[in-house]
C-alpha cells in the first residue's frame, strides 16, 4: 500500500515545499493533466475543428466519465452524467424529486450543509411559489426531523466545516420509510472515502470533481439518479443535450433516455480532459485503501495538534467512522494563523467564522507531510507568528 | 483593413488545407490560447493550487470577461459576466422576466429560435406550473403577436438555420409599449455583427463564446441584464458566488450587486483562460469593420453558389441587412452534400431537416478561400460526388 500511493504521489505536480492539505478545496494538478489538455486543444479543438464532436469522442464525455465517477460512489454504469456546476445540479435534483413527491411541500436540510445547497434550495422555492418549506435544522436532529409531510430530504454527507459525516444509509432508509427522497451531495466524499449510493439507496447525489478526484479550478459536476427513477424524473432544465434527439431539432422537447436526460448544454471539453487525466490515477486504487490511509492520516494530525497546540479546539468527530477526510480545529484568529501557516508552506484554509480547516488526500499527502505540518502549525502557534497585520488583513477569497 | 484580417488570420492556428466555414458552430484555435491554457494549467492550478482564486485572480474572471465582451455587444461594464452554459441563461434570464412582470403569463418565440431556448423556456413553465404559456409563432408573424398579454418576448436576433436577422430595436420597442420585456439570445450575433444592447433597450441577453468568439468547445456562457434593471432581478438559480457575500457562508441568500447576483456556481477556469487568449484578437478589431467585411464574403459566396450550382434553393435573407454572418441553402441530400464537403476539405455543417449551412469570419475568414470554396461546391454538385453510402450514413453528432 505505501507503495501504491507512493505511486500516486508521484503522478501529482506538487510545488516544492509546500504541504498541501487543501485538496478538499482544490485538487492539486495530475502531472499527466497538463499534456492531456494539450492535446484536447492543439490536435483535437485545433486540427479537428467542429468534427471533434464525434471524432475526438466530446460528446459521449459526460456520460463515460459519468461511469468512471460511478466506480468510486457504487453508482452502475449509466447512473451518472457530468455537466454544469454542483450549484445547478443541485437544483436539477430537488426539481426532480419533488415533482416525483407532488403531494408534499417539505424539504428538509441541516446547516451543517454547504450554502449554496440551501441558497439554490430556497431559489427553487421562491420560484415554485407553491407552498414548499426549507426545514433546516441541526444536523444532529435530522433523524427525528424526518417526518410524514416531509418531500425530500437533502444532505450533504460530510460537512464542509465540521468534517462530520452522516450515515446515508440509515438516514436513506428512515426517509423512504417516510415516503420521502433522499439527495446526497458528495462534495466532500467523491475520492475521500467509500461511497455507496446504490447499496444506501440514495434517489438522487450531486458532487464535484474539483475537490479530492482533482480536476482542476471549475471542473464539471456531476449527477446520479437511481436507475429505477430515471425513467419518472423529469427534467426542470431541460436542455437539448438532454434531449432524446439533440440534432433533429425538434420543436418540442423529449426527455432522453435514462441519466441522458440530466444533461442540459455544451459541456465543457477543457475541463473534461483535465478530469479524465485525473481519473487514470482514481483506476489505480480501490476506495477501502484510501479510506485506511486517510484514517491513519488524520488521527495522526489530530494527536500531534492535540498534543502540541492546546488553544486550538477539534471540531471534527473524534470516531473516525463518524468523519470525513478532513479535520477542523476552531480558534478565534482561525483567518490569521491560516495565513500565517500558508506563508511557512502549509496550505489549509479558513472557514467563517472561526474555522481551521485541513483536508487529508492519501494519494499525495504522505505520513511524513502530516508530522512536518503538525510541527509547523505548533511553531505558529506558540510562537503567536499570525499575530501580524499582514496576516489579518482578509482577502477577498480565503 | 485588409492588412488588419491578414494579422488576425495569423492568430489562429488553422489547420492546412482546410476551408472552414463553421466558426459559427465552433470557432478555431487562436494561436495565443494554447500557451495561455497551458499558463493558467501549470502556473497557476499547478504552482498557486487553491491560492491563485487570489493570486491569479480566477474569481474576478467572469466579471472581467463579461466586461470584454460587453464592449462587442453594446453593454456598459458591469452589465454582462460569464457563467454556465446558454441553456441556463436563458433559463436564468426567463425566470428573472417572468417574475418582473408577474401578472402576465405569456412567453413568445418563434421557430426560428434554436430549440434549447424553446425547452428550457417549456421547462420552466412546466416548473413554475402556474399557467405561462410558451406561444411559437413563425419569425415572420412575430411582431403581429405582441400584445398586452404578453410578459416576455425571447427571441434569437439571427435564425441558427437561414441566418434570418429580426430587427432588435424596433421588436423592442414594440415589446416594451405592449408593458412586456425583451430577451435576446446572442449566439450567432456575438462577434458576427455590430450589436448595441444598450441603445435597443434590451432588458436582458445571453450568448455563447465558442461560435464568433473563438473560446473553444464548451466555452462558458453570458448574461447581460440592463443597468436598470439589476437590482430588480431576482435570480432563481441562486448560487453562492451570485451572494453578496459568498465567503462569509451565510446561511440565507442575499443576492450580490449588479450583475454579480447572476453568477451561480464555481466558474470553468481552463475555459475561461481560453476566452480571455480569444478575445485578445478582438481588442484589435472594431465590429463595424468585421460586418462590412463580412457582408463582401456572404455575398461573394451567394453570387458564387448560385451561379454554379441551381439544385442549391436560397434559404438566407437575400438583403444583407436581414442576415448575420451566415448562409444557407436547402437541398433534400444536404446531409450528404455536407459530408462530401468535409471530405474535401470545405467545412460547412448541416441542420435538419435540409439545410446546408456556412458561417463566414473575417478574423480568419479570406476573399479567396470563398472562391475556393464556390468551387468545390460546384464540383460535389455537377458530378454528384455526395452520392456515396459513406456520406449518407448519419453519425451521432452531425
Amino acid at each position: 500500500m505505501t507503495d501504491l500511493f507512493a505511486e500516486t504521489r508521484a503522478a501529482f505536480d506538487l510545488p516544492e515545499g509546500v504541504i498541501y492539505l487543501d485538496g478538499n478545496s482544490l485538487g492539486p494538478l495530475p502531472r499527466a493533466a497538463a499534456a492531456r489538455i494539450a492535446r484536447t486543444v492543439t490536435e483535437e479543438w485545433g486540427a479537428m475543428l467542429i468534427t471533434a464532436w464525434n471524432r475526438a469522442g466530446w460528446m459521449e464525455m459526460p456520460r463515460r466519465l459519468g461511469d468512471r465517477i460511478g466506480r468510486l460512489i457504487g453508482a452502475a454504469p449509466g447512473s451518472v452524467v457530468l455537466g454544469d456546476t454542483l450549484s445547478i445540479k443541485v437544483y436539477q435534483a430537488l426539481a426532480a424529486a419533488l415533482a416525483l413527491r407532488p403531494g408534499r411541500r417539505v424539504i428538509l436540510s441541516d446547516s451543517g450543509n454547504f450554502p449554496t445547497d440551501l441558497y439554490m434550495a430556497e431559489g427553487l422555492v421562491k420560484t415554485l411559489d407553491a407552498g414548499h418549506e426549507l426545514r433546516v435544522v441541526a444536523p444532529e436532529d435530522i433523524a427525528a426531523a424526518i417526518d410524514d409531510d416531509l418531500a425530500v430530504l437533502m444532505l450533504t454527507e460530510v460537512d464542509y466545516r465540521s468534517g462530520r459525516r452522516h450515515d446515508m444509509a440509515a438516514l436513506t432508509a428512515r426517509a423512504h420509510a417516510a415516503g420521502a427522497l433522499a439527495i446526497w451531495d458528495l462534495a466532500h466524499s467523491a475520492g475521500a472515502l467509500p461511497v455507496d449510493l446504490a447499496g444506501a439507496g440514495a434517489d438522487f447525489a450531486v458532487g464535484c470533481t474539483y475537490k479530492y478526484l482533482n480536476a482542476g479550478p471549475g471542473a464539471p459536476a456531476f449527477i446520479y439518479v437511481a436507475p429505477a427513477l430515471q425513467e419518472a424524473a423529469q427534467p426542470a432544465l431541460s436542455g437539448w443535450l438532454g434531449h432524446a434527439a439533440p440534432f433533429a431539432f425538434d420543436p418540442a422537447y423529449r426527455p432522453g433516455t435514462g441519466i441522458e436526460r440530466m444533461r442540459v448544454g455544451t459541456p465543457p471539453v477543457l475541463q473534461m480532459a483535465a478530469l479524465d487525466a485525473a481519473l487514470d490515477i482514481w483506476d489505480r486504487v480501490d476506495m477501502g485503501a484510501v479510506r485506511t490511509r486517510s484514517v491513519e492520516l488524520t488521527e495522526a494530525f489530530i494527536r500531534g495538534v492535540e498534543a502540541t497546540c492546546p488553544e486550538l479546539a477539534l471540531v471534527s468527530p473524534r470516531d473516525a467512522d463518524r468523519r470525513g477526510s478532513q479535520v477542523s480545529f476552531r480558534h478565534p484568529e482561525g483567518y490569521a494563523i491560516i495565513q500565517a501557516l500558508i506563508a511557512r508552506g502549509v496550505i489549509g484554509d479558513f472557514r467563517a467564522p472561526d474555522i481551521l480547516r485541513f483536508g487529508f488526500t492519501p494519494l499525495y499527502t504522505t505520513a511524513a507531510e502530516v508530522e512536518a505540518a503538525v510541527a509547523r502549525i505548533a511553531e505558529v502557534m506558540s510562537g503567536r507568528l499570525w499575530d501580524r497585520a499582514e496576516f489579518r488583513q482578509r482577502a477577498a477569497v480565503t
